[in-house]
């Protein structure tokens, strides 16, 4: 299999070179997971520039690439490049640094580039896929402990932090973005950060998590019931679960996106709760959190086989509460592989 | 005492407005911390854009501006503003989004700002210096309760998870950027990622840590050696203590950034280790971990009362070990006020 390297490489025209400033690129492409480095790829050579204090761990990480260490890394990088185009990353480029680039090295002539490392990300290979499906068995293990162990008066803020230090208990490396534990009228925020609240009778609690290993994170969400469910707890539960399982289940290569959304939009119009849906159904999940694909009205791709996405509808009832199911899946050829495994009944807990 | 909204208005020019996308600045005018939002200000009037996952946290955090819920944030602030002239943050906003909002508002001429946010960051008033004064108190507390606990045998995963557990028990919010714990050859990395190595009796063990608090850090360093310390590690240790307390000695309302730096320089060159420090002596700490001012040779401005600022400075020997001593501290009208009180003097510790 040709390197990620070459693969740009087989892309680039000749005398042509692609700057690689955003850091999750670089470390697609390379395995530099440091925070200043950057990458300049063009025919015959890659190149990553890092400094002093990243010296070690670009030689213990780095692949397919030389490594120079210099105090000023765009001036090493580009001052003595003999390609006559360079291809930046537009979407991550800063007007000013654009600026002084081009000061740098006045000859070259800076281009917004075609060729986006965010769309090679969108295929996961089986390595990665292996490391975000131990990431979600981390999530949906360590839920499992904890959901046993909530009880009417703890707080928010206590349930968050106690399935953080399960998940890196079970070996992640750190959590994968601000843990959502939102209860009550809480959790008809679609995004609440865990305050002081103290979990009630009758709450419906929102949890939405993930761990982080090796770079790669996992993503889901479940909500359950403190005590009884109430008849529109259980009712909202059972829309949004409807229109999950719909999404989820024309999943396969080949599939477009914007289908699997409107598998959602039909469900809820079919149970009358699409106006309490404002969010998108769901993102890619790899190096970052949120990546391409966006599960959206404009994704009008069909999906490819190795991509790994969340389906993840909600419905908020302002003041009252909310439901939102998600799952990370990895789209195959005949279907789609869960990868956070954890039920999806109302459970009464507390 | 004017509102900082009121600070920006007060440098407009008729007919322009300053676009703020740097979400951390937008936080710093208004309050809003959510992780989508762009706030647009002019002379009349100041409004963040956010979409409606964050419409209820905007409401609750949000001063001295009108909220707008919009799904196309950029569409809905630009599309009908009345300014002739739109400052943007070009050290923040990309060359791709740049292109997508004149095409949004094409009568509007787009100027990179000459107003830095940034700038109004670096002197802090009351109730930031009191944040991140709790956030250092935090973090050297626990320090403190950690390292009684370190023996031979844990390794450094175990050490830094440890910390930073202690830092969330003891009322921080999160830790304030990756914990570093660096034992033995690995504390002459430095930036060591922790790892499962295993603390060693005659390792020299660095620990770089901090806490974060209602959005503002702490960031501190000090370096311990396991067992009896070897005479080579008390050198370089006395080395880095005689060059940190010669560059804080100095430290008031008035002095140039530079000369702080000279004094770590010149104590380096006096003790003969000057090669084996190859990083900035320090860097302002507030709402970000890293921000202006940063203390390098370029730093020809004086520093004021109030600004936030690390000292930093550390000898590295490739192999064997390294040390780094780190204060945050606050510089006032007499000299300064340390914020990250811990003993100076190597412990032997385990």
């Amino acid at each position: 299999m040709p390197s990620r390297i070459a693969k740009v490489q087989s892309l680039l025209k000749e005398r042509t070179c692609l700057l690689v400033t955003n850091p999750t690129n670089v470390r697609y492409l390379c395995g530099y997971s440091g925070s200043n480095g950057i990458l300049l790829v063009s025919e015959h050579n890659a190149t990553i520039f890092t400094d002093a204090r990243y010296e070690l761990q670009a030689q213990a990480e780095c692949f397919d690439v030389a490594i120079r260490i210099e105090p000023n890394l765009f001036k090493a990088a580009l001052e003595n490049e003999e390609s006559t185009v360079c291809l930046f990353e537009s979407t991550h480029l800063t007007v000013a640094k654009l600026e002084s680039i081009q000061v740098i090295a006045p000859k070259i002539t800076f281009v917004p580039s075609e060729i986006a490392v965010e769309v090679f990300r969108v295929v996961k290979d089986a390595t990665e896929i292996g490391l975000i499906r131990q990431a979600c068995q981390i999530s949906t293990t360590a839920l499992n402990a904890v959901i046993g162990q909530v009880r009417v008066g703890l707080t928010e803020k206590q349930v968050s932090r106690l399935l953080e230090r399960t998940m890196i208990d079970l070996g992640a490396d750190s959590i994968a973005f601000e843990t959502i534990v939102a209860s009550g009228p809480n959790s008809a925020i679609p995004h609440h950060q865990p305050t002081d609240r103290a979990i009630c009778s009758g709450d419906l609690l929102k949890i939405d998590f993930g761990a982080k290993l090796s770079g790669y994170h996992s993503d889901c969400t479940r909500t359950f019931v403190v005590g009884k469910a109430a008849q529109w707890q259980s009712e909202i539960h059972q829309a949004v679960l409807k229109a999950q399982s719909a999404s989820r289940s024309i999943l396969k290569a080949g599939v477009l996106g914007v289908h699997v959304l409107e598998q959602t939009t039909m469900s809820l119009t079919e149970s009358g709760y699409l106006e309490f849906f404002r969010h998108g159904l769901g993102h890619g999940v790899g190096l970052e959190i949120h990546e391409d694909p966006f599960l959206s009205r404009a994704l009008t791709d069909t999906l490819e086989a190795g991509t790994v996405v969340t389906v993840e509808p909600g419905v908020y009832l302002a003041g009252q509460g909310g439901v939102r199911i998600e799952d990370t899946v990895v789209v195959t050829e005949t279907g789609y592989e869960n990868l956070t495994v954890f039920p999806y009944e109302l459970q009464e807990i507390g």
